[in-house]
């Protein structure tokens, strides 16, 4: 966790709210921009935070990629899961570091590299994908990341059984979420947390009828609306335009019957 | 982490999902609900997620806390900031094992617990207060999150000065933050982000110009409404009544001039 | 549409935003509240939008009740439809002067003085309620808010049919408005709407099923939230509570096959 | 009312929920869409709601414009007063037939349609613009919905005074609405109600703290948020993106000093 920039480290090139570019850092590169292009070797030994002129002289911002840029920058339109939803299943599913956790599916790995970061440095991420496509992404974007010690990716069928026992929480970020209910009660401790994040009403519905039938109590779930504000004084008010669902989650506990 | 019941634990005794009770585990002590009362010593040895029932042979469970849990229960009417905002402020505020972050005002420790089980083992909070009769609360709740070598109390005006340097992240959820963004800047590490929490649209404004003018750049205002829904086949619905407003929440990185 | 205050009127005697009430005049009658009492007597010949002083010199002002005082007056416990809901339900069931239209169920009578206040003077609301206790309810309240020339309401079940043709808009609030959809196709014009009002998504789901196969189009579910600001210079903020789920309304219109 | 499509009505030529179209029915006149053309004439004597096909033998619906319609289609860019906003405004604003109403400004004339439509027929929309250029195209507009005999446009600048007296409402869609508060109070009837659109909160509290000042009383300002629905078994949900802030209403009724 140095602070100053060295070859071969992760930027992310801020010009404003709209527009940040996440680049690795090569002596010999440029990096373009419709704003003209940056040396990244200009950036070597620079502390983060350093304001850098791209050859048609705008100034960008070499910030420090967090957690957040590393799951928005490897986000597709395939994605819907995000930050706000990560936060929330993060806390609500309490996972913490030295976690045991399994998530399904993997996708590209946002989720993924959230909970890695958070289990970190003594716990463990065990992420089951079916597709092996989306193994190959969320491996690179892991390593992009630097959490891949914290993660075993498994191209398993996790609707099939759980593997892992003992866990202090399953996540579940896929289609059929309900077939897997049982599987993680099984594989849950006493008291585990199960988390489901899916976009519609009936797989929610599903989901919490499995919950309850497998003897999970404490069963909620929530939608979060993220409301963007516009504040200037004298122009201060919401933004027009809002992402106005992305999921439901749902949390429920393992009691013992 | 043991996962079986012992002496001195705390045990979340769980009715549904309105009635649940923060109780540590004393093998002489009774616990009294309208209800009726449970021997908390007929706990011990049990796993957690146990079910165990009242006198009047109602039955409760006997979840292992999450932070949620801690923080919930030791909040009070003063207290303002919510699960959801303390989620996004984890994330949001890139805070990790290891962070070192200034949070101000502790108030009751309910964020400030937050943060500790986020930046342990190795990183630490650092938390203002100038009011001692929080410091004393604040002291006890982190006991009991079992958080307190993660934490400094600092009874400090921090509208007077931050003494760390070099800090990841500064958290404010006080009156009147934008007196702290100069200091924040100067003790922050590049590329390092202030959060500001805030509950009206004038803390707001003055605290975003406060940032503007003291070279903080990406600049962002959210609110974020959590809606429970009410799942159950044929009346699913979204719940009644809701928190619809908390606070705003602002966040910016440190960039040098 | 005297702007004089007569014996017999009603007057909404407004104390603040939470505390109102709609009283009729009586030139002999005090009506007690816990700031004390009126002399309602002493209103006739006063302007509306005058003060009036009660026995403990408590400062009221008379203001003359709007559709929404009378709606708002005449919920219950039961009444789950609010006036940001009616107020949709009028413009976007294209609600005029002039139209014919029918509701189901009457209940207290709220939706259907609304409905009155804006098809008069020319045109009707035929209301069928299977209750016969709620038929007297309304019959009070649409005698209070002055609409009852405009209304028939009938003692019916319209799930067994509809007896008018030609209606320019068929309104329901009631359990089950997927059984009265195809009455509505048949008893509307072409081009007509039909609007129904339900608190639960699986009403909505088997209502919208209902529309498809009946044959209307230009189906539309929306929900409304309405949120109350505070605002006042330096402490402006949104409301912290909020009725946050009433409803969902559906429209659509009658084409044919 | 005839609800026979006849030459020179106007008609909603409707494809699905994102594509209609707003056409006079002329002899021989060709409609272009990107779905072929419609010979209009061919309309003449069928009734509203009936189907009729393009060139492309795409299907279309021939429905009747509702007041929504005609305001939907009115719409600009700069136009920033939605069908949800108007509903409240004519509820809340307690317009009926016979209200007599000023309005400011005009702007596209939507909002003085909508005013229109629901004083008439005995009532009287005052509409006061400062721009020439807009009161073309509201008189435009208000003729294409046929209400132009309920409207007076004016072209002046109501922030100098309101002419009328006695006025039933005051509604304000305008920059500077403070400006207009007390020739409002002034121009409305005791217990008359003046209602304010405004896309800021530094509008809202400007404005609020004038209507305070002036001797309204029962102020609210409320936020309407509309959401779409997406209705489909096995797929229900919210529309993911959403209109998320249009304005804030504000709400006054005059009372006597």
């Amino acid at each position: 966790m140095g602070h100053i920039i060295q070859e071969g480290d992760y930027v992310l090139l801020f010009l404003d709210n709209r527009r940040s570019y996440l680049v690795k850092v090569e002596k010999e590169k440029d990096f373009h921009t419709h704003k003209g292009f940056i040396h990244l070797g200009d950036l070597i030994g620079s502390e983060y935070g350093a304001k850098i002129k791209s050859s048609l002289n705008v100034e960008f911002v070499a910030l420090k990629p967090t957690i957040r840029d590393y799951i928005f920058k490897m986000a597709r339109r395939t994605q819907i899961i995000y930050p706000k939803d990560i936060a929330l299943i993060i806390m609500f599913g309490n996972i913490q570091p030295g976690s045991r956790v399994v998530e399904a599916g993997t996708g590209t790995g946002a989720l993924t590299t959230a909970l890695a970061q958070y289990v970190k440095p003594s716990g463990k991420v065990y992420s089951y994908e079916i597709r092996p496509e989306f193994i190959q992404t969320a491996t690179k974007n892991l390593e992009k990341a630097g959490v891949t010690e914290y993660v075993e990716l498994k191209n398993k069928d996790v609707t099939q059984g759980i593997d892992e026992k003992n866990l202090d929480a399953v996540i579940l970020d896929m289609a059929t979420p309900w077939l897997v209910v049982p599987h993680a009660y099984a594989a849950l401790k006493g008291s585990g947390i199960i988390v489901s994040f899916s976009p519609t009403i009936d797989q929610v519905v599903k989901t919490v009828e499995a919950l309850k039938e497998t003897g999970f109590t404490n069963i909620e779930t929530v939608e979060l609306l993220l409301r963007r504000m516009q504040i200037e004084r004298g122009r201060t008010r919401p933004e027009t335009l809002m992402t106005a669902h992305t999921g439901y989650t749902t949390f429920a506990r393992k009691a013992f019957a």
